[in-house]
C-alpha cells in the first residue's frame, strides 16, 4: 500500500490529514515505533514516545497535528491528524491478516438439532452442537466445539471462538463476539436458605439477552436471570473472566476489564468504566459514564452520572485520595500528638 | 394451575397458608412483582416492595402472614405463609419448564472406555468422552462435550453440564450438578523451590471427592489433593469462577460467592457463607457459620463459630467497621490535632 | 521399593542421606505423616509435624538431618536430608502412577488440518480439533476437546489437557503444561474510544511466547499481543483462573497464583512470588524477585529486586505493616487526643 493510498484511507475517517515528507515508497505493515523497520507504518499518540521520532526506521509515522516533525522530514515521512491512535487502529484494520476460525460452511461433524433454522453465509466449526429450534443469522461464525443449548437466537455476523457454551434461550443480537472458554446463560447463583441450614435451588428461569457489537472475552461467565432478562447493552466490551450475575444490566458501550465481578440484579449505566477486580455488592444501581478504579468494593448506589469511584469500600476519587493521603500522614500525626502530649505533661510536672 | 390447588401445594411446605380474596382464576406462570401481568403469580419477602400491592397486575401475590392486604383483595388474591420467598421458589419449580441439556440416551457420537460402567437411566450427550474404569449412577445426565477422565466415580442423578472436565479418579457423590467450563481434579499448585531459583513439580496424586447435593457454577476450579483428598461437603453451593486449591475441606451447606478463593490445605466449616471475590491464605481454618463479607483477605484461623469477618486483613465485622468509621473520622482527627498544637504554641508564645 | 533403594535414588539429588534405624522393609507409597500407615514413606519439612515423630504408624520418615529421632530408630527407619521436602517431592515422582490423559496415538476421530506436520511420539486426544500449518513436537499429547486453531507451534513433550484452546500464532516451547480450561491467545483488550461514546476495536494481531518448562493452571487466560508478543519466560508456574493480558512480559520462574490478574504491557521481572487474587495497574514493571502478597493491588513500578509488596496501593512490606499497626492504633491515638483536649480545656477553664 502506497503512503499516498493510505492517507486517502484516513480521509474518510478524519477532516484532515496532513503529508510531511516525500510521500514516497510502498508501507508492507504495522509495528510498534520502537520496533519498525523500513517499509513500515508506526504512530505515536502519548508525549513519551515522541524521542523515538529521532531514532525510528519506520517508513510513515502517524502524529498528531501539534507534533513538530518538521526537522525528521527528509528521512521518513509522516501524517499529521487529530487522533493519531484511531488513525493507526483503522490502518491495523487494513493490514490484519484475514483471520480463520473455521472454515467455511458447516462442518460434516457439527450436531445441528430439530428446527434449527440456519441462514445463508454462516461457518459452523468441528464437532459445533447445536440445539433444537435454534436461529443463526446470515454470515455467522460458530467455532469447533462450541455448545448451544435449545431455543438460542444468533443474530448476523456473529463470532462464537471455538469452545463457548451457551446455554438454552439466550438471545446474542447482531456482530457479537464471544471468545473461548466463555459460558452464557449458566443458571443465576439462587438458593433459599432452609431452616436446617440446607438450600432449596431456585429454578433460573430467565435468560440472557446482549445487544448488538458486544465483544466478551475468555472464560467469562454472564449468568441467566431467574425470571426476565439479564441484559448487556450494545456496544459493552467484557475482558476475560469477568462474572456477571443473574438479572444485572448493563448499559449500552460499558467497558468491563479482566476479573470484575457484578453481584445480582446490578444496574450499570450506560459508557461507564469498570476496572479489573473490582466487584459490586448486589442490587445497586451506578449511573452513567460513571468509572470505577480496578479493585475497587462497591456497597451502595452511585447516582451521579460520571462520579470517578475508588477504594474498599467505595467513595468517590477526591475523597478516597484525601483519605489515602491522610493515611500516609498518620505517622506524622502520630508524632505530632506525642509531642504535644510530652508538652503537657512536662507543663505539668512544672506546675 | 388454579389459586386453590397452588394453595393445596403449598401447604406441603408450610404450615399455614391462608388465602384472603376470591382465589378464583387460573394461574399460567410466575413473574417478578414489577413485571407481573393477568394470570400470573408474584411475591413479596422484602419491605421495599410492598407498594408494588397497589400497582401490580399480578392475580396472585404470595405475602408474609403479617402484611396488610385486605384492601387490595377486591382486586386480586393472596396467600399468607411464613416464609414467602421460600414458598415461591417452591411454586417456581412447578412452572420451571423441563430442562433439555441432552437428548434422553447415550448420543452415537460419545466416546465410553474400556470398564466404564453406566447404570440405566444415564444420558450422555453429543462428544462427550468417558474415560476407562468410570462408575456413572443412575439417571445421571452427562452433557454434551463433557470429559471425564480415567476411574471418575458419578453418583446418582449427577447433571454435568456441556463442557466440565472431571480428571482421573475424582469422585462426585449423588445429584451434585456441575455448569459449563468448570474443572474439577487439576493439579494442585505445587512446586519445591530449587537452588538455582527454578522448579521441580510435585506429583499430585490425591483426588477430590464431592458431596451430594452440591452445585458448582461454571469456570470455576477445584484442585485436586497432592495427597488424599480435597473434600467438598454435602450441600455445598459455589458460584462460578471461584478458586479451590489442593487439600482444602469444605464443611457442608457452605456457600461461597463468585470469584472467591481459597488456599491450600484450608478447612472451612459447615454453613459458612464466603462472599464475592474473598480471598484466604493457605493452612488456616474457619469455624462453622462464620460469615465473610465480600472482597475480604482471611489470612490466619477464625475459631469461634457464626464470626462474622471483613476487611483485609479480616477482622471481626465490629472491630472492622468501628476501624472504617475511624478511618472516616481522620479529617476531623487532624483538625483537632491541629488546634490543640496551635493552641499550645500561642500559650507559649504568652508564657 | 526398598529402604536401601530408596536412600540410593535420594543420593542422585541430595549430597548426603544417613539412614538411621534398621532400613528394613518395603515402601509401598507415600503419605501424610498423620495418615501413614505400615509400609508407607511419609517426611518432616515444618517443625509443627515433629510431634508427629512419636505417633506415626509410617515405616520411613525422611527428615532434616538436625532433626533429633534416635529414640524412634527401634520402632521405624529415618533417612537425614538437608531438604526433606525436595527429597520427598522426587520420591513421589516414583511411586506416582503413570497419568494417562489419552490413549497413545492419534485418535480416529481427531481432526487435523492441511499443512500440520506431527513429529513421533505424538498422541492426540479424541474430538481435538488441529488448525492449518501447525507443528507439533516430539511425544507432545494434546488432550481430547483441545483446539488448537492455524499456525501454532507446540514443542518437544507439551502436555495440553483436554479442554484447552491455543489460538492462531501462538508458540509453546518445551515441556509446557496447559491444564484443562484455559485459553492462551485470545484478543487483548483492546478498543479505541469514538467520540459518541462507542469503540472500535483495535486489532490484535501479535501473539504469544510460551517458554520452556511452563506450567499453567485451569481455566487461566493469556492473551496475544496488539503487536509483537506476550511473553511467558522459561519456568515460570501459572496457577488457575489466572489473567495476562496483552503485550506482558513474564520473567523466568516467576510464579504467579490463583486469580492474579496482571494488565496489559506490565513487565514482571524474574523468580518473583505474585500471591493470588493480586492485581496490576498496566504498562508498569517489577523487577526480579519481587514478592507480591496475596490481594495486593500494584499502581506503580518497584525496580528494586527483590522488595517485598502488600497493601493497595501496594508498597514496601515494611511500610505497609508500619501503616496496619497504625490503623489499628487508631482507636488508642484517638483515646489519647481526646484526653489531652479535655485536658487543655479544663486549663482553660480554670485560667
Amino acid at each position: 500500500m502506497t503512503i499516498q493510498e493510505i492517507r486517502e484511507y484516513l480521509l474518510r475517517f478524519s477532516d484532515s490529514v496532513e503529508l510531511i515528507g516525500s510521500g514516497d515508497g510502498e508501507i508492507s505493515g504495522p509495528a510498534k515505533i520502537e520496533d519498525a523497520t523500513l517499509g513500515q507504518v508506526s504512530f505515536i499518540a502519548n508525549e513519551k514516545y515522541i524521542r523515538f521520532l529521532a531514532t525510528t526506521e519506520a517508513s510513515l509515522v502517524i502524529v498528531h497535528r501539534s507534533v513538530s516533525v518538521d526537522e525528521y522530514a527528509g528521512k521518513r515521512s509522516f501524517l499529521k491528524v487529530s487522533d493519531p491512535y484511531t488513525a493507526f487502529v483503522f490502518l491495523l484494520k487494513i493490514f490484519a491478516p484475514p483471520r480463520v476460525i473455521t472454515a467455511p460452511g458447516i462442518a460434516a461433524t457439527a450436531v445441528i438439532g430439530n428446527g434449527t433454522s440456519i441462514a445463508e453465509g454462516v461457518s459452523v466449526g468441528e464437532f459445533a452442537v447445536i440445539g433444537d429450534n435454534c436461529t443463526i443469522g446470515r454470515n455467522t461464525v460458530i467455532g469447533s466445539h462450541t455448545v448451544l443449548l435449545n431455543n438460542v437466537s444468533l443474530g448476523e455476523e456473529v463470532l462464537l471462538f471455538p469452545r463457548v457454551t451457551i446455554y438454552d434461550g439466550i438471545v446474542l443480537h447482531n456482530r457479537v463476539v464471544v471468545h473461548s472458554g466463555s459460558v452464557i446463560g449458566a443458571d443465576g447463583f439462587g438458593f433459599a436458605p432452609q431452616s436446617n441450614g440446607s438450600y432449596v435451588k431456585i429454578p433460573q428461569m430467565g435468560v440472557v439477552e446482549i445487544g448488538d457489537d458486544v465483544e466478551i472475552g475468555a472464560n467469562s461467565t454472564i449468568d441467566r436471570a431467574t425470571m426476565g432478562s439479564t441484559v448487556i447493552g450494545r456496544g459493552v466490551k467484557i475482558d476475560n473472566l469477568v462474572q456477571i450475575a443473574h438479572n444485572c444490566t448493563i448499559g449500552d458501550d460499558t467497558v468491563i476489564a479482566a476479573q470484575a465481578g457484578i453481584s445480582g440484579s446490578v444496574v450499570v449505566g450506560r459508557q461507564c468504566l469498570i476496572g479489573g477486580q473490582a466487584g459490586f455488592a448486589g442490587h445497586l444501581e451506578l449511573a452513567d459514564r460513571i468509572q470505577v478504579a480496578a479493585k475497587t468494593g462497591i456497597s451502595k448506589s452511585f447516582l451521579q452520572p460520571g462520579t470517578v469511584l475508588r477504594g474498599t469500600p467505595a467513595q468517590p476519587m477526591r475523597d478516597q485520595l484525601k483519605l489515602e493521603a491522610m493515611m500516609r500522614n498518620l505517622g506524622a500525626m502520630k508524632e505530632k500528638l506525642d509531642l504535644l502530649e510530652a508538652d503537657l505533661k512536662e507543663r505539668k510536672a512544672r506546675e
